[in-house]
């Protein structure tokens, strides 16, 4: 029996977009109002209102109509301009990535890179920012999900904080998944969205902004306004009462209010805990099975985005068709640089649950026997499940 | 009895955002894939075939994963440079407004303008071109939604073509709720989006491009790239067989493809009838009611959109706060200069249906007499009833 | 313009099957879940505790899984056998009707009749009620249906409770959309079911039963146990922690959940008002038309449902198939005695709102006025827009 | 991590209700239209053409409205009478219950039972034939669910075909998930209903009669008419140009629409064979976890559900409420002689995917092992996905 590249797939276990929860995908069928209809405004205000305790930053969460690349070149053109040094904290593609947006706004951009498998030290950040005293602005990836690595924002956020520059961070593959907020990571300029562990399709960008970051855009005459690019234009949508700079995604606010409010009702850190324990499983299997993991410690490696380093031999392409073929489950390649090197498994939201993990790793482990590459699959799923039945 | 602001609307017969057809709502429901799954990728390029069957446009149409300000944003940026002079036809907030993204492409802005009552008469188009043979880009708006007025784009489009210029139509409240297409009109970009005629919610922007539109894009150097605001990375994206530049909103596309689909069924004709029928009847009823439309001519109202003028004495959004209380029905102002001055009511996708003429006509005369403007309701249903009867 | 029968209408202004509510319709697709997981059996549970608050009967109500036709046979059954004399107060074709299945028990049915457009009068009950003494169960219909009629049932529950019959009302289109409960109308047993006046789709039976009444059906040695008819077998269903006879209709609970818990917030009075208003609106306007209610006394007529008499010379089907052709609204027939004599207009759950009125009489006035029978609809939607405007 | 019983499951690997296919819960949500528009009975009419192409009996299928157990006390209500003689073939807690219901019409029950592990000898069949000239009705369970066995339904067709008997057949929990059809085992009134290996939610029984059995019905003075135990009253109720004899199930039906159509596109072998493979892969996974399968030989276990015997010493209930604690996983208890001796795990519909089967013994030995029952979980995994890799 093969699954048909036409035939949907029965289980996505990819690093995004993911399934949305089902409650979710029905909140997306909802009557769609008139944006400035009282229901829709006031509901514009109670999903910004919930947001904001979750996100905790100083002020209101800002919501952007467009998926996450959205927030973050928006983050870029509005926080950056030509008199600043940005210190860009580099150790995946993503990161990296966000050179591109941060070098058109002229500031001079200054790099810390580690391997791709590594992750930045903040003792590290502490020395650069010690010889660049010029800096204003670091920016780092907290999940730099090509390579399934997390940075520890935490610490890294203290080093910035004592310095003074402002810490710009991107926060869209961990925020929901892990513990990340404005507010215990000194974040002035978080950039999520709902479209990778709360479970929400992809089409919405979610902001934490400092005041101190405020300040910095609205001082900074080279920030988007009137644009779709603009952070400054919707400062004050979140307000009922107040106008929105353009037509909001009434659907996709409806789906995240029904994400959020799952999220609230099962308790963050019960949903960081199922994320967790389903990664953890996850590496356990893979470990018994002889695979390795990208990141060069088990210590670097995500909670929502399992990397697994793809055998000698092994075609990364073609194991991921077989596996949709053999058992209709989707997994995520490499990006960049990864391309090739890597295969990621999701725990995103409605895909980290712990059975999940021994999902994927049947299916993984199915791919690459059929491959050649033949693995202890039992081996893997009993290690796994030992990790579930401890957590 | 009365609606409070907190109850839902019973009728939305706005300008946009308008309900989705029941069928869309649901499609948005779907499932979300990984957007390099097979399923979705198929899905993309069948959505984009059967879009390219209404758009006409000489090549593929484009999705931008925003609602159409960020294609007419985009459109703006993409098209025009400092060497450019941009004919703007305003007629309109809108069209007027379309001005400022032009503007800071460094090209320079010829402007035809007509008060927001009137339309762009094609002989005056022919004249300015004629004594700026310079002109290189045309832009017009062709249904200027806060005023309820349709330009003549196809007469404009010959015009436009005979000069040899580039002709950028923003189409978004029209298209799929009167005839508009690239071909018929001679558009080089036409911008349009779903959220209006078409039935669906907000998020997604649709243009149309011709072949020297494609060929100007590419030669402009200041053309988003690596930008939500490009087009140029999107313009293979319709394949199943190409990457996206960055991750689509997917549960939009669901929906997207649910509108289309029930646009063929019923055929756009059958579509485009019932609007001017529904738009007719509305404003025979208004006529009959001794009010009058905003357009200064009934050639020039729009079939998609009838803007009353705000009777002498009337607090225009005291008007329409009377109609949501007491009759649960949801109206839309003006914009800009004629904000306070008049009130819209919608004729798109799921309302465009002549009985809802009768339901505007009933809320509207009702909330005028409320407010101490005794208007004659029942002449009003009569007439439009009259209408509908010999449609 | 004409809408084809394979058009879907535009509205549905029927007496049932109404469409749902939005937030109904959504909860029908929520996950279907094993009816003896905890997660549902709680559901059950609390759906049965709501409706419990609205029913209002001596216990906890009874679902049964078809629609209502299930739950009149299935109460027929249970509480009749061939020692009771049961009168049956008939005022419709419903009322009527219910006589074929009270026959079956073996029960002697005395029948105290009136015309069709007519209500029962309760002295007439008492009299015959001391007539016969052994009368053991006494039936009516409190909204009978094919005349848009309603009985006084509070007044002749209370007749029936100084005699000791047993008090069996079939509620089925008024509950929800008038005040009638088990509690005020002094009922044994309430038949009932969310798909008139609570706007869930047909499926589910929904029953409020007294203490005697519960008494009465397990001495009955023919009531129904094992059986499709059970009411016996579902008496303690409700609790999370009992087993279900069969298996419940899992996705129609869900749907019925969202339905009460809409009927609670916005409050039984609240639905009710709009109900009457909406109703009172419509005959306003009919009389303005120079049409005919069908019930004899404006007094009789429902809340829910207004019948109006066929003028002389018309096709009732046609006139019916002539309003769906030009306006895309399907209305009700009469049934049995009076079919083909009157057509009828629902105002059910989400269709009555008093703007719902308006729509109805322009597609009857105008259907009329297709057929060559010429009303002054103007006239009538004036009539009820004053009666909204006063309400 | 554990699952409260107040926490959604992550997996419903039950033998009913299963999860609805996502396609049909999306249908579910349709707008409910009145059971009497044209756009309704077309649908209705079209749903029982479709069926017809898989039922395969003589005539139109019927649909009753009311979940499976309906069909089955209407087939035994309708198809007998006084003067019967009905072979039960009992191999299980379903058929032998199928006797309650028959032995109400007043026909002789004459019983061929062999152990709830075992399954029918068709040869037993044809010798009790032979002794009973007078029997008149032949009913079977083809899968009796409690037991997860499947008689050879075709073999047994054949048997009381020659004879001359009527064959009436329980297929369901079999159809729609291995080969089951009116023609090929000579079934004359088959019972079914879509929420099992179809996909549906529970509400519908589904009907394949043949002209001989019409004519026994319809010769049945006792056979139900006005009831909603009739077949009879159904007879013609799938032409769109026919009424209704009660409101129908509108949303259910739409649902039906769903199913059906995803099971003709995916094409009925191919469903089969998913059913199949899964099943298999179950069973090689339990063999190899030395876990024993409820019936005596591997050939009578079915292919939509896995009976697991319960090992020495668990407490049957006491271990799906760990699984489900453990890994938000639902399986199934055995009912009435079957309840405490066995787990039964469904592969139905949209969970008949091989995968699930990974799913299902990872859950089942953790559970067990949680337990204190160990098993080698490894090797029942690696023994699953070799059937799958060779499936």
């Amino acid at each position: 029996m093969r699954y048909a590249p036409s035939d949907l797939p029965v289980f996505t276990l990819t690093t995004g977009p993911v399934d949305a929860y089902p409650a979710v995908l029905r909140s997306l069928a909802a009557t769609v109002l008139y944006d400035y209809d009282p229901v829709f405004q006031a509901t514009y205000q109670r999903v910004a209102e919930k947001l904001a305790t979750v996100v905790k930053a100083e002020t209101m969460p800002v919501i952007l109509h467009g998926e996450p690349v959205l927030g973050l070149e928006a983050a870029a053109a509005s926080l950056l301009g030509p008199g600043d040094v940005m210190l860009n904290l580099v150790s995946g593609v993503y990161s990296k990535g966000f050179e591109g947006w941060a070098a058109r706004s002229g500031a001079e951009i200054v790099e810390l890179a580690v391997p791709y498998d590594q992750v930045i030290d903040p003792a590290e950040v502490a020395r650069v920012l010690a010889e660049r005293p010029d800096i204003t602005v670091v920016a780092a990836c907290h999940h730099d999900t090509p390579s399934g690595t997390v940075n520890p924002v935490a610490e890294i956020g203290a080093v910035v904080k004592r310095h003074g520059a402002l810490f710009l961070v991107d926060a869209v593959s961990s925020f929901g998944g892990m513990p990340v907020d404005a507010e215990s990571a000194a974040i002035d300029l978080l950039v999520t969205g709902p479209n990778k562990c709360l479970g929400c399709p992809p089409g919405l960008s979610i902001l934490g902004v400092s005041n101190r970051a405020w300040a910095k855009m609205k001082a900074n005459p080279a920030a988007p306004r009137a644009s779709i690019l603009s952070i400054l234009d919707w400062q004050e949508a979140w307000r009922a009462d107040r106008p929105f700079p353009f037509t909001p995604s009434i659907s996709e606010i409806n789906g995240l209010e029904a994400a959020i409010d799952l999220y609230l009702a099962e308790g963050p850190s019960k949903v960081w805990a199922r994320h967790a324990l389903t990664a953890a499983a996850c590496r356990a299997g893979l470990k018994a099975m002889g695979l390795a993991i990208w990141p060069a410690e088990e210590a670097f490696a995500s909670p929502t985005c399992t990397a697994v380093r793809t055998p000698q031999g092994i075609d990364e392409a073609q194991l991921r068709a077989e596996i949709r073929a053999r058992y209709g489950v989707v997994l995520s390649s490499g990006r960049g640089e990864t391309l090739g090197k890597l295969t990621r498994i999701g725990h995103m939201g409605p895909t980290a649950q712990p059975l999940h993990a021994i999902v994927a790793l049947s299916a993984l482990g199915g791919g690459l026997s059929a491959l050649g590459h033949r693995v202890d699959i039992g081996a893997g799923v009993a290690a796994a499940l030992a990790v579930i039945e401890a957590g």
